[in-house]
């Protein structure tokens, strides 16, 4: 019974996410999600993507949490369009939450769409959204274990954002530590260290968001 | 159909919290569910807590994580009875799975039982274990808007223990303003600032679990 149920609920998540693959598909729009645990960053992480991206991109951003608009009215402070879907305690986004926030855009316009999940690093992965890419942010305070602690997450990205790398002469954080870890449970994945606070290597994050785009349309 | 399944989730988990409370009350056990985002620093304040404490109690620990035995590893070292969790992907500790744990203590020899949740802002909250208290930790570097990002979290805990402090001087935080939104959400919800590296402030939260402990027993 049990079963029966998850495999419709991811059923029907699945019909969705596929409406939603078709149609960026069919508007040229790549879509990238990106997870984390609370508070590692990613609001901050977009505001400098919008920031250094959008004369060069249209960009929108998709921003879901549990409550308030604050990630959103942030974003649009930065310029960009932005919607926000409240999932009143639902601890991740489905590819139908997006579906329907999808109509606030003019996807025809928008070249980049983010797509900020809830904070939560358990089950947020689980779920396709229909987007081209899943990064996943981890930030030096979160520690070392997290990789092996949270392998379903790591193991299902293909892109490690490694975040607030300015913290790192006040914390223990082992860098190439965190690379073997992410190395065995994910070989394809790539590991970015950075800090979206004083900008260190964001650089390189935008260049592997052009080389997604370029590849993609 | 959601609805009744729902309700039949958390009616089974309700059966098996009944009985642990039973069983914790018959025992004179003191539990105290733990619960915070991954990196938070769950595991170094019950290192702390057991060190400080073995003294005075008998302390036992169950240690809630997807994968690893990392945790209870940790706290073994400390010289307190651990028993790990693994949940597989699930995103909580739900009441059964303590109950199945409960076998691997003798309760009778047992003063704290401590109960680390899996690191997750969201569902845990939603889960009565048949603890006496509830308790989150929010870490300085998750930043000032988690409390009203993440209300259901701070609305059913108690106490907030707000820890790393020793990296404010490098971070944005406002502690009165955590304060501030803690009180709107939940007026009844205390707050120790505390650094469970640097020991700062940790006696407060000794404090307030021999509190516990002597209205409990």
């Amino acid at each position: 019974m049990k079963i029966t149920l998850k495999t419709d609920v991811l059923t029907n998540n699945n019909k969705a996410a596929e409406f939603n693959r078709n149609l960026f598909e069919s508007t040229n729009t790549l879509v990238i999600n990106i997870m984390s645990s609370p508070g590692a960053g990613k609001t901050t992480l977009l505001e400098e993507t919008v920031r250094a991206l959008s004369g060069k991109y249209k960009i929108g951003v998709i921003e879901g949490d549990l409550a308030t608009e604050k990630d959103a009215n942030r974003i649009r402070a930065m310029g960009a369009r932005a919607t926000q879907i409240n999932t009143y305690g639902g601890c991740h986004l489905d590819a139908r939450m997006v579906a329907a926030s999808l109509a606030e855009f003019d996807l025809e316009e928008i070249d980049l769409l983010f797509i900020e999940n809830v904070g939560n690093l358990v089950c947020p992965s689980g779920y396709d959204l229909g987007e081209h890419h899943k990064v996943a942010v981890l930030s030096i305070p979160e520690g070392n274990d997290k990789i092996s602690k949270y392998p379903q997450m790591f193991m299902r990205t293909e892109l490690v954002l490694l975040n607030k790398i300015d913290l790192l002469p006040y914390l223990d954080f082992n860098v190439a530590e965190a690379r073997k870890d992410l190395s065995e449970i994910n070989p394809e994945s790539e590991l970015i260290p950075l800090s979206a606070r004083t900008k260190e290597g964001l650089h390189e994050w935008f260049s592997w968001i052009e080389g997604a785009y370029a590849k993609c349309i």
